[in-house]
């Protein structure tokens, strides 16, 4: 008998769970249907800033399979259709059409929630005029370079200094306009310690944003109904665009009124599999929530990578193979201009947070061997459990080839490596890739002598 | 009483160790006196073809710290002295100076021997004649450069096609010469599978690099005791100079004329913390051999960033200290021009040589978004183990950005990852870092499967 699929959510997770539950259970035995609210299957919403500030010329080039290359490989995708409610007892669920308000069930044998994570909104005095902007799904990226050839605003102020934000502000400095950037905290980036983010913060002065820190939001002033201003406790910001990035949360209205579990982040729980505890129900990429193999506390982490990887494994599951997420050690990179920024694992904030002593080792090296041309400055941070010395967290900041050393610190978190046993790592060294000692192995030399040091005191 | 500290070999594992002890232990303690054959203490060997090619002006440039540098730190560096002779039964080195051929006997408590390798030059008529030059010391770098300015040769012939071999030909090739690359081998780098390697041929040939491989060198022709031409059995080439990549090989003659054990591939056999088996006598860099954490097998592989922490460790245990050194897996990376290569682990001959039944996966993906300027070609060969899908190998080719992902592979092989476990791995993911599969995940699932298809068959 052809049991049903029924995918919530056209994206990463959604899409993958359909891809891989298709490349492992033919059509007669597993029909699939996927619905998504927007217009748009696949896509990286993580290129939206790099469509805005036009380094890719075309939207279409962020998706990676559209609807129609879907359905040529067996699953009906449906866009501009919204689940409004999902009934678990009776394995169905509503549908709108949003195009004509039509509502049908759809049943299915099995479900996977793909629902993926609602940007935070201020709830302030002008929030949702015209001319503030999200930035979440590739629809808010259209508007917003639509707006931009349009409209052709002068100042934009971007509120949030997290990834989203950055990135955001370097697009709209490279169309030209003249861009401020609001964050309660006093560093850009909390997601480092502060003599990194700081460096992030130069960067950002260095290309021409004008950065408020430690002020927050207090309300956006309108103008029959469209944003001219953004108001902070000190200031006020004229804006002919607002552009809001202060993070996201997990989308789990309609999984939570059909009674799936919601844990104490925010999140869908599931176990390694990725099923929840509701029997046949999946739960996939930003909605749910999900590991730090290092703090071991749950996390939200709303990501690209982490939600195809969950997508690929509910498919694995739901296709009858086996494959298992087991959390994420919280890397993330971007870029600001030409300085690269890249963390994983616990900062000291958080590895404080989590109840773990530190011993935290900053290194100054170069990328490449210091005497050839090319080289670059490169900054690191590790920060390492006391009296173990066990890694818990590293950051880099620096430029061109620096950032995607962090997947080495990665790999080393993941398999619970200490700072004495990195100094051994057999990384790759010739001239044009690094210095002798790699600034990987400098700053675990750095941090292993810090824990001895620590030892003795 | 003060102890004397004695080093034979002045560059990367002799003064690495001699500044770690003096380090922890401080003049009154331990006096310190380190000799060298040439006149450079502290070099980057690995920096000379790009000494040669042109993009290290200086020759200084490649030398970390001269001998005064290092005298100033209370280190008693003696250039242009050759150590003939160990005494170990009274603790006493032999002498010579270059200079003067002067010799004397000089005490020890503690020995370190770094007397680096010695380059493989063919046993064949001519091989020594003018103009065929090794590539060892920054001597010949230099040497080769003079030549460059001075005599202006128009046609090189470069025997050899391993790193050296590669990096010297696009040296010779950026100095406008004609350069033909001859090997024995049907490929170039023979550390990479033929498939990987056929990319890095494509490479040479796309710099104008004439390749003769599976053709073995017979013999040099010479006018005048200066070299004319390279003869193979199926043609000879013209050459003005000759360089030879043919790899080294430890250099133990002082060491075994003392009793010092030296092991089956050649190199001395210290412990992990670079004990030799004689009494107060240490080994550290191209001299010793070493443990292969992936084969198990003994190796002599002769890097810089090898040297550099076995002498790091010997002078750490000289000074009281607890550090080691406990192998590698056989890292390496190069590039041709805009071609970089990497590889780890073992490639299949050498995971078939070490008993292992292996499943190989290749695959090509970009090291951006797709989507993102600047994003290039990366093909990543992974080799796991039958059954247990345990990573044995990784080799990378491609373009800018591609080459150092190959640390990851050496931290997952490190930690006996196998390759199911790496596709969960918590990698940096931003679109100008790299496609929301990392290519080593994209490989790793490709392993994964391959690995689980043939436990089903």
């Amino acid at each position: 008998m052809t049991e049903r699929l029924l995918v919530i959510g056209g994206d990463a997770a959604g899409m993958t769970a359909a891809s891989q539950a298709r490349r492992l259970r033919d059509r007669a035995d597993l029909e699939i249907v996927a619905v998504e609210r927007g217009h748009f299957t696949s896509y990286s919403a993580c290129g939206i800033p790099y469509y805005v500030g036009g380094d890719v010329a075309d939207a279409g080039d962020l998706v990676a399979r559209t609807p129609e290359e879907h359905r040529a490989k067996g699953i009906d995708v449906r866009p501009a259709t919204e689940a409004v409610e999902i009934d678990t007892g009776r394995g169905r669920v509503r549908l709108r059409d949003l195009a004509t308000g039509a509502e049908t069930w759809e049943g299915y044998d099995r479900l996977v929630v793909a629902t993926g994570s609602v940007p935070t909104r201020p709830d302030l005095p002008g929030a949702d005029a015209e001319g503030v902007h999200g930035v979440q799904i590739l629809d808010d990226g259209l508007a917003i370079r639509r707006v931009l050839e349009r409209d052709r605003p002068a100042r934009a102020v971007v509120v949030g200094g997290g990834y989203i934000g950055l990135e955001m502000a370097e697009a709209l400095v490279k169309q030209g306009l003249n861009v401020s950037l609001v964050d309660g905290a006093e560093q850009p980036m909390r997601t480092l310690d502060p003599e990194m983010g700081a460096l992030v913060a130069d960067a950002l002065r260095g290309i021409g944003v004008e950065l408020h820190l430690g002020e927050r939001v207090e309300g956006f002033e309108t103008t029959g109904g469209r944003v001219t201003a953004v108001t902070t406790a000190e200031r006020t910001l004229p804006a002919d665009i607002v552009v809001l990035g202060l993070g996201v949360r997990p989308n789990v209205g309609l999984a939570r009124a059909a009674g799936i579990e919601i844990g104490t982040v925010g999140g869908i729980v599931t176990d390694r599999r990725m099923r929840t505890g509701t029997d046949g129900v999946w739960a996939a990429g930003d909605c749910v929530q999900t590991r730090h193999l290092v703090s071991g506390e749950p996390v939200a982490i709303a990501l690209g990578t982490h939600a195809n990887k969950q997508g690929r494994v509910a498919g694995i599951d739901i296709g009858g193979g086996y494959a298992t997420f087991p959390g994420v050690v919280g890397t993330a990179v971007s870029k600001v201009c030409h300085v690269e920024v890249a963390r994983t694992g616990l900062n000291e904030r958080e590895a404080a947070a989590a109840g773990f002593a530190t011993v935290t080792a900053t290194i100054e090296s170069t990328t490449r061997a210091g005497y050839h041309p090319g080289a670059t400055k490169i900054r690191a941070r590790l920060v390492a459990e006391r009296r173990s010395g066990r890694l818990l967290g590293g950051q880099i900041v620096g430029e061109e080839g620096a950032a995607k050393r962090i997947d080495g610190l990665a790999i080393a978190l993941w398999n619970g490596m200490t700072v004495e046993q990195m100094t051994g790592l057999d990384l790759a060294y010739a001239p044009p890739f690094a210095p002798v000692w790699d600034p990987v192995l400098v700053a675990a030399r750095k941090a292993a002598e810090l824990v001895e040091k620590d030892l003795r005191s």
